[in-house]
């Protein structure tokens, strides 16, 4: 197996080879769309059964509506048609027919043109609201707390694995409430589900924030969002909750009667996540050997790898493999006993590795005697030998401990490479030199920070939620500032 | 709450009204396309979730691939392709632009039409097959089990809700093999795997059996299909396992090693169900009142409603229910407490009859007197006063006689509605007078399957896997025939 190229080398090489030698997902015969195989897509669902355990925690129930919007259904919200109307897959046609000058080929059948174009959702704020409609009269029926697990299309002309793909996977939540209040609380609570699962389940910390106004999803009035730091340096936004205001109540027509009998337009919110994730993950914790996985993620969480001269030998390992297998599997650990002969443990070694799995163990003829195995860290890739007895309740606090030090790890990283700066020829200079996040004072324009992301490249993260007040001055304009916010170049 | 129209007085209004009332789905904006309402998806959640196992038992893994297909794949296998160009949503732009007549409305971008047309994929066979070429060298590569839960689309002109919308959800497995046989067994398999899913899950009994060639899949060599008797006496194909020989591995030249050295084509089999089994599983089981669900798929198997006057009395029930929740979780059941004060109880008691609740337990001040609770059975409408005491290892008992009696029944119903005919007189007085399922000799020609078709709208379900050898004469032509086939009119 050729090795990757390091990070050191060519970071972006780097991540491209990995997502397809680890048997992530691949490029597929549909431009800019990907196909997720099933290494990548077992992530996902553990992704998505986590987020989805939580999202019914907090009270919200799936849905199902409509892949295709009616163009007079899209163009409703002003802003938000105008934001994504560049990206839109458009369906014409409902017919191919057998091309007449080429028998066993297939043309669009002319007339089979509907009379309406549909849009591809590349999100579903417009079909939603327009469903709401329908189903909100009274405060009695808010709050509506729906998420849906869809696939969307957003015509990229640059993508990349998992990072930027015509096609993705997400989720989206879309919720409908009777107050201001409640819709904007909904959006932060919604932001701390993500947040905490970013940090605890993929072991990535985030800082949680909002977006300054030219960065704000196309339709709301207030996004919020969570940031990760990437081991280049660069940002990478995990995912947002928007506070839509009554914008989408206005352009539907959504209204309800409130307790005092007053007609008023519904609050609402939208968050999502999505395969990008994947990305993410990849980018913030692996190495020039491969995938490394938090336990929590990991397909399986530990590999088994049998050291053998001869089927004999095999046959008395498998005995104790099989009997330690199980001991795991009680402890709700994922575990692979790969017998497999035709690969050496050497290669097998390289192999788990690149793909990620958090612990290994080596188990020999010697072991067997001494009552040994040897345990390996894919994280920090170090190894012991441990007595087998007990090794099951060893293996559960290891998995433990290496979720934590996953995330120390990108935690420490964050933090090192976070900077203040006070001056822009600071900011260019830690930008060149050091990369990562910056933070600094912004005057709180658009011209400012446009001017700033013409120069440098480096765009406005968000506003941390839990910035300090702190007077200064801006970085350009000199203006006086309140706080400081996160500056960073970004996927 | 208006009371639904009856089955006796109109079949296909009761299902529609019954789907709508009951919260499972409603029509949206997009013609032919349905909104699945969180009651409604709930239930394809379960039934998700218990496929999903069930393929993952047998091997499979899941895995995403591309909704759009470029035209020059989809027309790749040129019978896949003719059976489902007539039902295409084509993709031929990417982009909208603000209508320079119109600003605030948006057309279609004339400069961004696609070089190629996309296909919305109507099923995947194409696109994954693409995809497969570059996985499958050698017999090493092989098998090749891939599962995909997705939308699609196909563009039909009469659309009903879950039985016939033109994008549906589903899953759809693909898999690739060394050798015929191996594919034939899966194929067989995985037909298996539906049958014992809707029988055991959906307490829906279903006929096993192999389609005639012109209902076969488009590019199919076999297709294997369970056909379930709705309670109108129609037939429903609940789903379909196809066994493809190399039609695919041709049409992309799919071809690997064998261990001989020589290069072959793969063989494939493809099998899916999709959202239409919650249509099957409504008009299986439900009845006058609302929804009959199987404690299997149940989102809720058991509702307590408490029967009391003011806040004081509630409070003391409370504490009763709350304890008795608490008892049934721990068996896994699923249990709301409605303690709603806005609604009477017999207002509830038709609402989660309305809505399928397996169990119905009311507590009242009496109750607690007496130390009883009142059980009713959703399936049959009966209800019984049982002591509290122990009540929890009643309940689990009786949700598991309450699914094998729904079985049962269903059962009974299907076999008292199958009729053996030998005389087309006789096929044609019985599927007029009693409908249901008829067995019946066919010589095995297109041309009497064509022309009880004209004559009857009845159509041949499926040739039974179990039905024995039997000499006899067919229906029409009285040519030979070695064994009876299903015939039915259909969903």
């Amino acid at each position: 197996m050729a090795k990757l190229t390091s990070r050191a080398e060519d970071y972006s090489k780097w991540y491209n080879e990995l997502v397809v030698k680890a048997d992530l997902a691949e490029n597929s015969g549909v431009r800019g769309s990907m196909v997720i195989k099933p290494y990548g897509y077992a992530i996902w669902e553990k992704m998505r059964d986590e987020l989805d355990r939580r999202f019914k925690e907090t009270g919200h129930q799936n849905a199902y509506f409509p892949l295709f919007v009616p163009k007079s259904l899209f163009e409703a919200e002003e802003k938000n048609a105008e934001g994504f109307a560049k990206e839109c897959a458009v369906v014409t046609h409902y017919r191919l027919k057998t091309d007449p000058n080429n028998p066993g080929k297939l043309i669009v059948d002319p007339e089979a043109k509907l009379e309406e174009e549909l849009i591809v959702r590349p999100t579903s704020e417009a079909i939603i609201w327009n469903t709401y409609k329908s189903w909100i009269q009274s405060y009695r029926d808010l709050p509506i707390l729906i998420n849906q697990w869809a696939n969307v299309v957003r015509w990229e002309m640059r993508t990349r694995l998992f990072l930027r793909t015509a096609e993705f996977l997400w989720q989206e939540g879309h919720t409908a409430h009777a107050t201001e209040k409640e819709a904007l609380e909904e959006s932060e609570k919604m932001l701390e589900v993500y947040a905490d699962f970013a940090e605890r389940f993929m072991a990535m910390p985030v800082i949680r924030g909002i977006k300054s106004p030219s960065e704000r999803f196309a339709g709301a009035v207030e996004t919020y969002c969570i940031e990760a730091m990437m081991q280049d340096g660069k940002a990478l936004q995990a995912g947002t909750s928007h506070f839509l205001g009554q914008n989408f109540a206005k352009a539907f027509d959504v209204k309800f009667t409130t307790k005092e009998g007053k007609l008023e337009h519904a609050w609402a919110t939208s968050w999502g996540v999505s395969t990008r994730l994947i990305g993410a993950l990849i980018m913030a914790h692996s190495d020039d050997q491969g995938l490394v996985l938090p336990p929590t993620l990991a397909p399986i969480q530990v590999v088994i790898v049998p050291i053998f001269k001869g089927e004999e030998q095999l046959e008395q390992l498998r005995v104790v493999a099989n009997e330690l297998q199980q001991k795991l599997r009680a402890k709700g650990i994922s575990v692979k006993f790969d017998d497999d002969d035709q690969n050496k443990p050497g290669w097998k070694f390289a192999e788990y590795e690149l793909k990620g799995v958090p612990v290994r163990i080596a188990l020999g003829a010697r072991d067997l005697e001494n009552g040994t195995v040897e345990v390996a860290r894919r994280d920090n890739l170090t190894k012991e030998s441990r007595p087998i007895e007990g090794i099951e309740d060893y293996i559960e606090t290891l998995l433990a401990t290496i979720q934590e030090a996953i995330y120390t790890n990108a935690l420490d990283f964050k933090n090192e490479n976070t900077t203040r700066v006070d001056t822009f020829e600071e900011f260019k200079n830690v930008l060149e030199t050091k990369g990562g996040f910056i933070s600094a004072h912004w005057d709180g324009s658009a011209e400012e920070e446009e001017q700033i992301k013409q120069l440098t490249k480096a765009t406005i993260r968000c506003i941390p939620l839990d910035s300090a007040l702190e007077p200064g001055v801006s970085l350009l304009s000199g203006k006086p500032s309140e706080r400081r916010v996160i500056f960073a170049k970004a996927y």
